[in-house]
């Protein structure tokens, strides 16, 4: 089978999520990196190109260029993922949309709600992809939590709880760093931090787990260090489309949490319990009984997991391969739709009104917040 | 040293936590059970009181009965447990503190905020120990906490998280049950359910740990199970005296927690958790620096934490020990205000104005999700 | 019900191990301490009987002393705990049991297996009591794992794997201390180091859980710190009665073990973990399914577990309710003799042969690895 | 830089170990596949390497023609990978070693001694690399170890304990299948089962972090499934080259236990301890003070682990980088040879006497347990 064309906006020299997006993205030989533009400075983005052995005449200087040299192409992409710093994906998303490509965006989709909207009429209109990289959907447990629910092992929701909190704020001794001060800054980062940053994974899990939108809320989003112009500290209740209660804590201070990102699902005929630092194992206790402790891998998975599984149960798979998993997803749509039939395989991917939905939450969070905990309703 | 006179009422049989006083009570022998009514049947009170051996002319069917019996004997009792329904607490702990007796009552103290100021203000003007039962608080790493903490080793507390969520509320076929619906109807019950049950629990860990009081708050009071009278899940945004953000989550649907509480405690230089299931661990994360275990009974602990110490390290204490902790706190204010001494060792068992706090917040956050999550103060 | 009489020879001011003989005979108002030797030195001993509260009468300097002044008395004790160095167990013990008195021993029951067998022929012979406190067999969840194993939930077992070690002996810097370095001196401290003292618990564990007995062994004793006479590790392959393979592990150099004793039973139908150091959990994994966490008072838990537990789930029992255990179960076993019936609760304590076997272990296990390894039979 | 160029022998359909080699080869971008023979069905093996995309010309339905067709290229293959059945890596090895070709051999690298130090002598004579697939040696915390030891921060280590126990031959039910029943043959099989298998694992990590070998060694190999020719259970104790005690337990039979690798290693200034299944925490506790959980990535890790390092803290990596950190370290040799330097990086893989020696101890260890644990000297 033919490799689809990749290309990578951002993401280059020093860059971790770059790694990932060109690792998770060749891992299974669907994509191969074809063009790019890496860097915002032009050379740096050529020279970096060109050092992963690509093609001279892809490697771009900028987006606008790549979009330029590749638009005409017989072998143009057929995927673009935009890594770039989240006050650009708009633009450039649109852009390409707008060009016929599909897009693969990292979180946030975009910073204001009516640009996400913008993005999400567009894609739907031109029949394309625009998927949105909440990478944790792709843990094989995750996708397990979400067939379970589906499935009605525990019953109708009742509770949902998410947590997403570490300690990569509670430095305060960087506050001064231009580098890290525009973080704090409303007019450089948008009108949320944390929220923006870690609450919209946490809150992505919730829905695709529950296969429910939230449907209101209320929201703290607190400064724990003096100065700083953003939350570094939210917690929020909400209720989901279908009336779960919702709980949410999203923390920047939490020093001696390594990552923190956990999430809980209580129904009513029993609970799940899953921890992305130990993301090879949920824990699943049904009504009155004992605690089970299930394993990526192991006999009796279901189809979903066993989709996004590919190492012998006990050895760990880790983020690289949950990342794989979105690609292989968003491959097999690109193919199905190519062939307009459906994809044989499960198709998981977060799309656009998954993105739109979380930029959605975002605001109202904030809003709530203005508002001293007042009730927001989504639409 | 002649041990104290101590009287229970209720804890009789069947009833776990009567044991637990029991055992903790005389574990030390600091206290010797001298008298008591034991049950709200006052066959079962004398039954049981005898079964135990005690002087049958201090054994007696109703708590009335025991403060007629006791109030003029020389050999009175030091001190009065009280271990019966919520209801009661603020009757019977009143006429004994009228009495002259000190008094260690259950939690919640009341079931409102009048009569826990009532009795606050009598306990102060007789010069009486009014003691609430926050057992948690008697836990040596719980102190260790506090110790740190007030030692400065995290600067200046910047977040606090709490939960106290576990799934014992969980399995409504059980809601219909006489003997169960009561906990749910208001008119029984009083104005929460888990709040007043847990919530207390663990925001009293946070103000013991952290020396301050709750200033505010924000609260969504939230029913998961249809017919339910009052809330089996609350999350609480709060700040504290010193502004410290705080969250606190309390749940009974938590199906697969099994006890389920925990604190966090977050500042400028570090953080520490704990969580009660394995009370005799205590993680601590100073800004930076990898994270480290401490456990209960290592060298260079805190002398708080050294004093509620009795078995060495490795092997579990339990909740017995934490409750003899409050026990020999309370003998030594009892013994140092017969001598109008100060006790030479730490005496950090909750009191009445802890107790009367308590209530407060479970008020507070009452009327605040009544109105819609509007911020409430507390005095 | 009339509290039996109780003394207890060591265990005296400081001692950690009298405490919680002391609050685990008392705690369920079955044993009461009536009268003891407490202390090497007479004064001492005296002094700190006082302290207790005892009647003067009935304390005493010298476990000599109190034999003489208990053996005639009409209120003689119904069981004595011998908590004294290990050299003394067989003296005093066989002095006791010879003037008619049920014994409760400190492991080892004694240091070499001519007098443990000795005692054991007199306690038979006697129609006595003579118990050995393997303490930790009195945890609940220790008791449901042999409950489970009796049950054939495992079907046949095939492998036992045992493991005790901690880091208590990795300091060397004591090792000139005269306090410390008499442990090391064969002399002194007979033939054993790490196996008498931790390796005979780990070792009467798996014969417990399992109902068998150790049959042969080929065993490693090592030294990790120059100087010492003695083993501070030790390697132990072992076959069980049955046939089942023994894997044992013991060690004093194991720093950043606090206590380190676990247990994990394997059969054919599947697999149980167990940690003294979480010992309210237990680990069961069925073959083929997920592994289950199994928590003391959970419901369907066995009678044997259920008889041995006090707290609702979730709230740690610790120690001194383990030791509770054992002697709520020599209670019953002293009433049933008394009245020459069987107990109608299970009586699962630790007796003299249990003692005996344990002693032969070690003594085996010297010899094979005085003989590099040759595996040694038992009888 | 330019790719070298790479060949895989095995891993075809169906092999989740080939999988893991071809992303951890390819992932870095340091190596690309160019040819192979990649099953043992001539027809399926030239199936999978077109499905692979690969040049026609350079894949071949045996190992003997891709050798002949490698051998005279000009762009002939810079490594070849050998994940073939244990009983052809001799052969196989051999022959492209001969031809001058770098190898990459699974382990074990060979199943008599003999074989293994006639390749050792091959690899050495001719200057090329025979790398041996130990591949738990890439994971960064285990690298930390190794640091950690070799600067000195336990001082002279006294001990290590390594276990490999998991449930993987605990269902006797396939016993009869021929697809698994060789495997207990020792005909088909060898002189092994869980020590060549996973024995040999677990004693590489031993070697790998103390920088020691194995001196001397007593073993019990025992069989616990009736009908079995080989062992599914051993024991074995040891002795470094450098006097250290070592203990180490490999199963089969152990249900409940997923995967079920660890090392701890103690000195006389702490202690370390390891789980593969928790790969990215290292537990450290310095003689007296609290232990630590080190972090991947975290501040100050040692050069070695932060050269093995790809992503962010918090993120699990997994077994694929595990690979890719070997694959990296054979790259950069490669590079040193043709340029007769030495490697900037740390370079760690493990090599052809790593391989040797852990043929030997296999061999040492069925050879004691035929001698009822006679203690075995290696070279």
């Amino acid at each position: 089978m033919q490799r689809l064309n990749w290309g990578l906006i951002g993401g280059g020299e020093g860059s971790q999520i770059g790694f990932v997006h060109r690792a998770g993205a060749e891992i299974d030989r669907l994509f191969e990196l074809r063009a790019g533009a890496f860097d915002v400075n032009p050379a740096k983005s050529v020279e970096f190109g060109n050092s992963l052995g690509l093609d001279p005449t892809r490697v771009q200087g900028t987006w606008r260029d790549l979009l330029l040299s590749e638009k005409d192409r017989p072998d143009r992409l057929d995927l673009v993922t935009v890594a770039t710093p989240n006050a650009t994906h708009f633009e450039i998303s649109k852009a390409f949309l707008e060009a016929g490509f599909n897009v693969f965006c990292e979180k946030p989709l975009t910073t204001t709600l009516d640009e996400a909207r913008r993005l999400e009429v567009l894609a739907n209109e031109r029949g394309l992809i625009c998927a949105v990289n909440f990478g944790y959907s792709g843990y094989p447990m995750v996708r397990h939590m979400r067939s379970l629910v589906s499935q009605g092992v525990l019953g109708a929701i009742r509770l949902v709880k998410a947590e997403f909190a570490a300690g990569f704020l509670a430095d305060s001794s960087f506050d001064d760093n231009p580098r890290v001060r525009w973080r704090f800054d409303p007019e450089q980062a948008g009108n949320s931090l944390v929220m923006a940053d870690m609450g919209c994974h946490a809150m992505h899990l919730v829905t695709f787990v529950t296969g429910q939108k939230v449907r209101s809320l209320s929201a703290d989003l607190a400064t724990g260090v003096e100065g700083r112009g953003l939350e570094d500290d939210a917690l929020v209740a909400f209720r989901t489309t279908e009336g779960a209660i919702g709980r949410l804590w999203v923390s920047g201070l939490a020093t001696g949490r390594t990552h923190g990102l956990t999430l809980q699902i209580f129904g009513e005929q029993g609970g799940l319990s899953w921890e992305q630092e130990q993301p090879e194992q949920l824990n699943f206790t049904p009504m009155g009984k004992a605690s089970r402790i299930l394993e990526r891998g192991m006999d009796g998975i279901s189809k979903e997991a066993a989709a996004a599984n590919r190492i012998t149960v006990g050895h760990p798979e880790g983020m690289v391969l949950a990342f794989a998993n979105l690609y292989r997803d968003i491959a097999s749509e690109i193919r199905a739709r190519c062939t307009r039939s459906r994809s044989a395989d499960p198709v998981l991917f977060p799309d656009v009104s998954d993105g739109r939905h979380m930029v959605e939450v975002v605001c109202a969070a904030v809003e709530s917040s203005r508002n001293a905990g007042a009730w927001q309703s989504l639409e």
